[in-house]
């Protein structure tokens, strides 16, 4: 097969590819993560490329103005590598992290019970969060006393006499590798060791056996693994104190921006170990930059938890995820044993032990599990509710006697997909605009400042309620007031400018189309109905609800007064709406520094329904009632008030 | 490095070495089991080959005389080779098989109980022998219902939830490799699947999972591995039925013939790989032979129960075996958690079980505690004692109240090792010998008929107690009735002619030497010592003892008048003597086919205290009493008559 080179730049990274290969395939080789959020398809448009110097061959798309076409601006999925090549990608078509901060990450839901504090520096878990301190792995430093001929009992069973006077446990299970180790070991550490116990799904294992004194050292990593963005913590178990946190996106992204798309392409030859690979890689990334930022040894780490949805955690365990999108939408497991990580490909301690949080059902997974335990609900006196508005949209309802959940079909356009300026909120990306009431002349909040490049979710949002709020959209999500002058027609339809080409870093300028309102209205009306349809399931109406946690990167950035009049969230008094961050990644950290919130989390898991929306008869008609800004029963939302025109 | 070939007779097989490697490490690698019963050492001098072509450089060796230097005759492990050469083994030096024999495996103790009936066809576990049959893997097939969208649980918990409606188990674990395959499996076999359950140290295991029904199929073997043989035995785990039986000799012979050179042996570069291999290589070979016979599949196979004494487990387990024989004797591991077999190298399904019964002490194994479990000792109201006399010698003395153990240093004389003319039970061997009391011709019994090359253990016990009863030994073991014509003075001392050079297929002829009576001496006294200190310890003495169980290879064929003779046995009824077989195979049986044998299996290796003779002072007295025939207190064996010359 004939071999050629691609450059990419501004990255400066060649690669080298067979003829005919895509550059979105040439992106995966050079770990540019791309947005490609129909998985490669040509549909959305978004993975634009332009061609420097060299021969391609591009396939047709309607998503390619001619003038792109002229400029060498190709989609990377639909154009063939033909002859060595340079290729340029533009920021508006790459996964950049720059907003993936601290903020995002760290407002962890701990925060709920106690003053919010910089948790970097802080105990991790809070005095009302009263889960025991027993890590998935815990070390005991052991000084053995030595065998003489009134005690010869064997090298191992020293150990398990050892353990036994420190704790009760039933110790089940010694590695083989261990074992074999373990004469030579004891003599030569002059029988001073120390003992790594792995609670492995209610029993002991010995995990590992050291020589000396390593106790001190015993760092535990708890992983949120988002559909989009991956975040990472690096805990010190012993002293319950947070280290660190990095995120980064999920590279899966190359293959797909939702779930469904991956799940296709995990379908395909090499597509599971594909995406298997995508998401461990980042993985391991993170947890090498986190013990090399904290002068941590890979080996003093001992175990990982990990939250996410249940195809995500199929993905990272290189399980085939094709049921979980076929009728009846079953997982292959929910509840997955107590692992070694290096069976899934991550890299810690060889030994080290892997548990993931376990998951309801194909739709809310164990990072909703991992939300529930992170903000108490299961534990609340009250009825409350808790929204993660992620690439999906999850919803809990209820309180220490019940739990009932939904997914709702909400689509990516909150995570800037799917729309004609969306992007992440990343570099370059609108994240505030302000109409001028009369002039509609529009000042930008662009992230990291410079030339604004496209519009986040949150930038949506905004830009919407102002819309909305000045009448220039109606309750419908039609644009009016034609007449000033920001409002045009262009190849999709009628758009609101926000920016035109000379202003923006993007060809075409920057607009909000009537398509992308649409969009956010059926996004909206997806999430506030799968709340009204649990609500009214269960009795209830928002009304009842004491606390409304709000999870989720999208959510931290989220403007509450914004989201009412918008009718994303209903017209409740503000000081109900709890935000709780990544209460995924927060729920992850309780498991890894509590056997007992693990079990906490396994009984959340058993103990919440799943409510299939899609054949709740009310479910279509609290939709279709949600589908007007703010919604169709005016008399829901009292505070909002809109311009008419 | 230059190679050379070396081609073996009458073997026919032809390997590539190193310049200068031994002749042994050929044999070693052309897979024969050569007599180096010293590991090599150049110190027994049994490793005796023939160069009939080529160059070797022979050390100096002792144990060679002029003549069999000039006809090529030298020491295996003393003999480097120089060129290409052919190389011919003779009978003596080499180990086989003939009659490690049917009878010699399949006498099993659960006769004790039930009739004697022929194993092979017939029930494993006897009436008597009450362990609830729950062998250590267990397959149930399950035809699950469809999940629907009322039914929505993940196709693992469907999994669990068949199984606890047969048998409230708690699953701790299933595979990620079993996870892995699950989904695209059940659909493909439409729901219907066939489980198969492992007994984990207590806790349950999903070992694996097969599509269709082939719950009907499931086997396990269990393995005796001895110092000397190896034993192993297919069964039926549904049927509870033995389906074959084979055994081998334990190809470590080529690196010593007793534990204490093999642990040498083990310290060195790749020693213990090479230890390791040798036994599993035999012991899958075993399986092979088994499965092939009895067309069981080898994925059929779902679990293996190993006996061996301690150090044979840690060679199995390639553990470093290294502190067993130095003070104070502690072995890395008396209680072996389940593993799985593939992790020792042992090839049945890869993700089959293996379980090694506990052992007591460095020198009391588990295949003395099989022993117990298989003839009940830890039941019996009356004491009783437990003798396993194999490549060393075992006694457990107790009753359901107690159980006490101790090793006696025996050496390998019993085994025809390290004797002038000794030789393992093969064929070739003198098993009988009649001495004419007045010409004192003698008429040999020669195992597979044909010329004689030595003799082996029960050879000795018979020849020697001949030689008792007429007084050419007398009772301290030096040869009498110079005149007979067939004592004479050798080259290592006085010795009685059993065989002249002509008549016998071996250089020199077979004699019995002062030195071999001395060997035998010693160790039926350090039996004997071992049985009375033991009794003393307890408080007893050998009227005490209602059964004394005979367990072992040797034990099978060993006459238990001419051995009460020689003073092995105590002077009792022979009604009380009862003859158990390979009971440490039998125990392994029952631990296979019982979670409850295998319970009862620790339990025993728990209680049973273990009596280190060389620091008791009454065992040096009772030992020194015991270096004569066939005692020095002859009030002990009122039955025994010698003539005096």
């Amino acid at each position: 097969m004939e071999k050629f080179s691609v450059v990419f730049y501004p990255d400066d990274i060649t690669v080298s590819v067979d003829k005919d290969a895509t550059v979105l395939s040439a992106c995966v080789s050079a770990g540019i993560a791309i947005n490609a959020a129909c998985g490669g398809d040509g549909v959305c448009g978004r993975c634009k490329i332009r061609v420097k110097k060299g021969k391609v061959y591009a396939h047709a798309s309607g998503n390619l103005t001619f003038e792109e076409r002229e400029q060498g601006i190709f989609l990377a999925c639909l154009t063939e590598i033909q002859s060595n090549v340079e290729i340029e990608i533009p920021p508006e078509s790459r996964l950049s992290l720059e907003r993936v901060s601290r903020k995002d990450l760290q407002i962890s839901v701990d925060d709920i019970y106690t003053k919010s504090e910089d948790i970097d520096s802080g105990p991790v878990v809070s005095p009302a969060q009263a889960y025991r301190h027993v890590p998935l792995a815990t070390k005991i430093y052991l000084e053995l006393p030595q065998p003489n001929l009134d005690d010869r009992i064997s090298d191992l069973e020293r150990i398990y006499r050892a353990i036994r006077a420190h704790n009760d446990l039933r110790i089940v299970q010694t590695g083989l590798a261990n074992i074999r180790r373990l004469g030579e070991l004891l003599r030569s550490a002059d029988w001073r060791i120390t003992v790594t116990l792995g609670n492995r799904n209610g029993t002991t294992e010995i995990v590992l056996i050291e020589p000396g004194d390593t106790a001190a050292r015993n760092y535990g990593i708890c992983f949120d693994i988002g559909t989009t963005t991956l975040s990472a913590q690096l805990v010190d178990l012993n002293a319950q104190k947070i280290l660190g946190t990095k995120a980064t996106y999920n590279k899966q992204i190359n293959f797909g921006s939702d779930v469904i798309t991956r799940i296709i392409h995990a379908h395909s030859q090499e597509g599971l170990a594909q995406l298997h690979a995508a998401v461990t890689d980042e993985l391991n990334r993170l947890v090498l930059e986190l013990i090399q930022g904290h002068a941590v040894d890979l080996n003093d780490v001992t175990c990982v938890v990990c939250a996410g949805n249940t195809t995500m955690i199929h993905l990272l365990l290189q399980v085939d995820p094709t049921y979980i999108r076929r009728d009846p939408y079953v997982p292959t497991a929910n509840f997955v044993p107590v692992i070694r990580a290096h069976e899934a490909g991550l890299k810690i301690n060889p030994r080290g032990l892997l548990s993931c949080i376990p998951g309801v059902a194909s739709y809310v997974g164990g990072d909703i599990t991992a939300g529930v335990l992170s903000c108490g609900l299961d534990k609340q006196e009250d009825v409350c509710l808790l929204i993660d508005i992620g690439t999906n949209g999850e919803v809990v309802l209820g309180n220490k006697d019940f739990l009932i959940s939904a997914a709702a079909s909400a689509g990516p356009a909150f995570e800037g997909s799917g729309m004609q300026a969306g992007m992440r909120a990343a570099k370059g990306a609108i994240q505030k605009v302000r109409i001028d009431p009369k002039t509609f002349a529009v000042t930008c909040d662009v992230i990291g400042g410079g030339l604004a490049c496209g519009i986040c979710g949150s930038g949506y949002i905004d830009i919407l309620a102002q819309l909305l709020k000045l009448g220039i959209a109606d309750k419908s999500g039609k644009l009016q007031a034609k007449e000033c002058g920001r409002v045009r027609k262009g190849d999709l339809g009628w758009e609101f400018v926000i920016m035109d080409q000379q202003a923006s870093g993007r060809s075409g300028g920057i607009v909000i189309t009537e398509a992308d309102i649409e969009n956010i209205k059926r996004a909206k009306a997806a999430i506030y109905a799968a709340c009204s349809s649990l609500l009214k399931h269960m009795g209830f109406d928002f009304s009842s609800i004491k606390k409304f946690f709000i999870a989720g990167g999208f959510g931290t950035y989220l403007d509450v007064p914004n989201a009412i009049s918008l009718g994303l969230l209903p017209d409740m008094e503000l000081k109900r709406f709890i935000f709780v961050g990544n209460s995924s990644l927060a729920g992850a950290r309780s498991v890894l520094l509590s056997g007992q919130a693990a079990l906490a989390a396994e009984d959340i898991a058993r103990k919440i329904t799943y409510l299939e929306l899609s054949v709740q008869s009310d479910y279509m008609d609290e939709y279709m009632a949600a589908l007007f800004f703010p919604h169709t029963d005016i008399a829901k939302f009292p505070s909002v008030a809109y311009t008419h025109r």
